[in-house]
């Protein structure tokens, strides 16, 4: 298994966590996402959308989308489950989940920051979008969060939802955002305990700068 | 079963489509997007975000965000499946799907356009930030998709693929965008000769204006 990513990519951050919750390894290979690496030709042959993470299989295939990858790892390998109770309880782990990654994170990804740079904003204007961005999209979870009891996001045991929460936290902290969400906070300390969650932090990546 | 939606949401669409595919009856309660009643306290007490659509159960769960939904729908109501093959087949459909409901209608939606008219935009630099972000979306979506034979995104029945891509065309003519993809037009036609594909039009809805 082979996957594509950034250290800094909170995209791919998620698939590194769902690998080691599961005790997989996948060989890393890293395109750097501030040099353009994922628009080379030998990228694009493989995802042609240019994004990051693409995993590769052991048999070839070529998946793309980080919550579209970690569900395959579910289907594949179910232990311990990212997706466990009913369907009531796998849907609103979900609906979490996209909240952070179709709501959030593709508003204020590097993309869609340079498209707002090239409106004429400046480094403080860019910054404020993301910022904005990313506190309402913490604000809505949350407000999903505070519904269920924990130490993790749904119960006593890591989902999909935390693995979509702790690296759109990270990026909250690079933008300054103001972690006003003492209940998003706890479930990070929770699954910061966890060796999957702490090996996936992108200043552990062989990439990292 | 309820459905919280409004004519022109397309992440709305996507469930009316789900739905009558199921042979399923929710009873529709309509939200005025541009008259922004989706903030109003009582809806969001029910989803605190503040986005169409959400979902009802008939024991009083509620559901937000439509891929969850549909998930939901799958897993509970599973004739015909939209989300039919093995592990790997089913991850590509989710991707293509992805590429639509993460990358590229949280970009374009009200809210997010709203913002970039906030920037000093103009009608003419609203429009084209819109543009630009549908035409980019279709074109990764059509780079997934012609690697799979029809004449539906994947093989020869509707799945959750096509349950994005036809809502999202809709929303890509409304903005002016140039259908420079034979095969998404294709797809298109073989879904509209589907009555739950014809009957979860905008146009068909009671809000309709």
């Amino acid at each position: 298994m082979k996957l594509h990513g950034y250290f800094r990519s909170t995209a791919a951050w998620r698939v590194r966590i769902a690998l080691g919750l599961k005790g997989l390894k996948a060989e890393d290979v890293f395109h750097h996402l501030r040099k353009g690496e994922q628009t080379a030709p030998a990228y694009l042959a493989l995802n042609p959308q240019g994004l990051l993470p693409a995993f590769e299989t052991d048999e070839g295939q070529v998946l793309t989308q980080s919550l579209a990858i970690i569900e395959y790892l579910d289907e594949v390998y179910p232990e311990p489950s990212l997706l466990p109770g009913d369907a009531i309880q796998r849907a609103k782990i979900r609906a979490a989940a996209l909240v952070v990654a179709a709501d959030t994170h593709p508003v204020q990804n590097l993309k869609i920051l340079n498209r707002v740079r090239a409106l004429g904003q400046d480094d403080a204007g860019v910054q404020a979008w993301a910022r904005v961005t990313i506190d309402e999209g913490l604000d809505a979870l949350n407000s999903l969060l505070e519904q269920q009891s924990g130490p993790f996001a749904f119960g006593d045991q890591p989902t999909l939802a935390d693995l979509c929460l702790v690296p759109q936290l990270g990026n909250a902290r690079r933008f300054g955002v103001d972690l006003r969400w003492p209940r998003l906070i706890q479930i990070e300390a929770t699954c910061l305990a966890l060796p999957a969650f702490q090996q996936a932090a992108p200043e552990q990546q062989p990439d990292a700068e």
